[in-house]
């Protein structure tokens, strides 16, 4: 950190605090913790360092709630195919062809892209999870981080895809070690990756581990008509209820897509209070389908924003996904009042904290919590007239409207410079590289 | 024009042209009158000016084929309420504000943002249209305008309704008779707003003028259900059907939307070589609902994409509806291999050009059509790396890697400077005014 006390001035202060608040002409005031101390009117006496922005929204660091941040490697690789072909034939032979390295370079080039679209705070599920972690830790942004582990299709015991993900905690207690302040950076998570890729026994053990430890789930759930189908076949339960009857539902489960679902499923995460991980580009582009958003909302469930993997997408961009989940929904259901722009910004920002379980660290602008910030700006010509701040945001904002990141209070990307803590030139090279060597062409 | 040959280099061009050629490493030249002359690997001789793009895909300019281009001023004005509010409370009050001079500054604000997105030609209809022709005269980009005309809610009759549509018609002839370039920048429609907006008796008078005059014909089709609804409820008929007792479909129709079809309707429709404008964001926004665009192109239907107006989508971005073709149809049909990235590109470029009548003229890189080009930066970090040049296009770029747009061998746009033709500053300046106006905020 650079800096004791900064104080960041916006026109215009988008809150997402509970009572949605929007603030005009104030200062945020960061302290050496880089947290939020104050928001004010007038600038206080002890600031070292100030930054004003004249022409521009600030708002909260955006929270995507699912990805796979490597596959940028692998983005555009293959589209327009069915699921099975596209898996099968094109994404899992290059994946087998990925070294750690690899991943390495991709997660940055993906933190990179997330940071350009204002996105601070990620929920990850990929293989050599622990050098996404050092990218992670290098790059300056927050991220809840899960191994993907799974035994049915690579046949190991239950008991070694669960070693998997401890593998991966010991990284990661070695990185708290080495560096406490990652403690507020870098979390862990169970990545039991889907129902019909986990078995019973893998489930039941992540689920007891989870509870005895206090590490929250990341889950696949419920993604395809496939797999929903083959649930009712073989259990004669939705994949919602299978994972019930196995006591696996919890307010710590992050459930990532949740397209295929009856009313009974809806009920029963709103009962357990099973946070929804909304995917709206990746199921449509995936052919998976939409999920039923505003009846989650309608039941109460909590729903944030995601983009999936940059390979099913193919950006990462919270913007995009913004739109489309206010736009989906309404052409769907005939019904333009639905999935309103402040709603949706919600999803982006405190929502997506709450999925992830950091909601009293980050999701809004309130003293106490990080200054995670992004900087949008106004003179963009798209933005002029202004009629509605949050219909500016969702409807009409692209990311090119941002124009500086910070984490923490930290400047960690600037729209001339790219991402301030790493070299997105040399990152860029090596993924050229990947992609020349995996593909041989 | 500042030139008399002009040769430029791109690493990649798409063509666009009947076999979707992708050339690498050649020179587009561009004759004295900004006609392609040749496509060629060695640059010839006689070339005043030379420009290289050397980490550049050159495509041809977009085709947004309906569009109300002033509307810039009003979007955002209101957003997630019904049609009838939308239309009723806020934007028909709002329009009844509007004087010739706002819908000139609106129209220059609508093309420079559609210039950002490599919209090169647009197909509009308005009022006061006299003003938008001026506005793209000056501005260098190409349009086919259409006066709306209506006469059931106005009261006017058909014929004064009809001779609004020649009081504009008679203003383009001065302006082609003043400047005779414009002929091929500048071209007529009629713009009958919509089945349920025009009595038949202007509906036929229309259909008759067009075929004697030779002039195309754009309207508003079956869009929402309640315009299906009330035409069966009244008629007996659907939209569809009931223009074609009329007489009226044909090969010169360009109809926006067509939401709401039969499998009856969509015969009609190929047997008679209607165009469609096929508008996916604006759609879903205002949830009218999803166009069966697969069911057309299996037809043989010529489908082009568009923005309709920014009240209603809130963005002139081609980037934007070439997504939303490419995913809505995917997700709602579970159909991952619908609607292929190629051939919405085909629908952004050529097939909008043919939706116009001008594909002899515009739609692809090939000699003798004009040289409107985009030039795309391939040195966006997500454009690494490219596997597949159709996917990076239409599921990874957005607007922000447009470098630069040509319209007959002429720059009109560039990332840096904007509209090289008009002070967009001044323009937004106006804009703004327009909104304190209207608004009284």
């Amino acid at each position: 950190m650079v800096f004791d006390v900064r104080a960041i001035f916006a026109r215009i202060i988008v809150t997402c605090d509970s009572s949605m608040r929007v603030l005009r002409d104030h200062w945020i005031v960061v302290d050496d913790e880089g947290r939020i101390s104050c928001i004010c009117k007038e600038l206080p006496r002890d600031v070292e360092e100030k930054i004003e922005y004249g022409h521009h929204i600030v708002m909260p660091g955006f929270v995507n709630t699912h990805t796979h941040v490597p596959m940028t490697i692998l983005r555009g690789l293959k589209d327009d195919v069915d699921l099975k072909t596209w898996l099968e034939q094109y994404i899992f032979p290059a994946e087998a062809k990925l070294r750690g390295d690899d991943i390495y370079y991709g997660a940055l080039h993906g933190i990179a892209e997330m940071l350009s679209s204002g996105i601070t705070t990620f929920n990850d599920m990929y293989y050599f999870e622990g050098r996404i972690a050092q990218a992670v830790a290098e790059a300056g942004v927050r991220a809840v981080l899960s191994r993907g582990i799974l035994d049915i299709p690579t046949g190991l015991s239950p008991e070694a895809a669960l070693k998997k993900a401890h593998g991966f905690l010991s990284r990661l207690e070695q990185l708290w070690s080495r560096d406490p302040k990652l403690r507020d950076r870098i979390w862990f998570a169970y990545g039991p990756h889907a129902p019909y890729t986990c078995s019973r026994e893998l489930l039941q053990a992540v689920r007891e581990e989870a509870s005895r430890r206090k590490f929250r789930i990341h889950i696949h759930l419920a993604e395809t008509r496939w797999e929903f189908e083959k649930f009712k076949r073989e259990t004669g339960m939705t994949p919602t209820e299978y994972l019930e009857s196995l006591g696996f539902l919890g307010p710590d489960v992050m459930a990532a897509h949740v397209v295929w679902t009856t009313d009974r499923d809806l009920d029963i995460l709103a009962r357990r209070g099973v946070k929804v991980l909304h995917n709206p580009t990746s199921n449509l582009k995936l052919a998976s389908g939409i999920a039923r958003v505003p009846d989650m909302l309608a039941r109460g469930i909590c729903v944030g924003l995601a983009t999936d993997g940059p390979a099913s997408n193919n950006r990462l961009d919270m913007f995009r996904e913004m739109l489309m989940a206010a736009l989906i929904h309404k052409g769907t259901r005939l019904d333009p009042k639905v999935m309103d722009a402040k709603t949706v910004v919600r999803m982006a920002t405190i929502e997506g904290a709450r999925c992830l379980g950091l909601e009293d660290k980050l999701g809004s602008i309130e003293p106490g919590k990080f200054a995670d910030l992004v900087v949008l700006d106004l003179r963009r010509p798209y933005c002029t007239p202004m009629h509605d701040v949050y219909s500016l945001i969702v409807y009409t904002m692209t990311s090119d409207a941002v124009e500086a990141v910070y984490v923490g209070g930290e400047l960690v990307w600037e729209r001339e410079r790219g991402p301030v803590r790493f070299d997105l030139e040399r990152v860029l090279e090596k993924v050229e590289e990947v992609r020349h060597r995996i593909t041989q062409t």
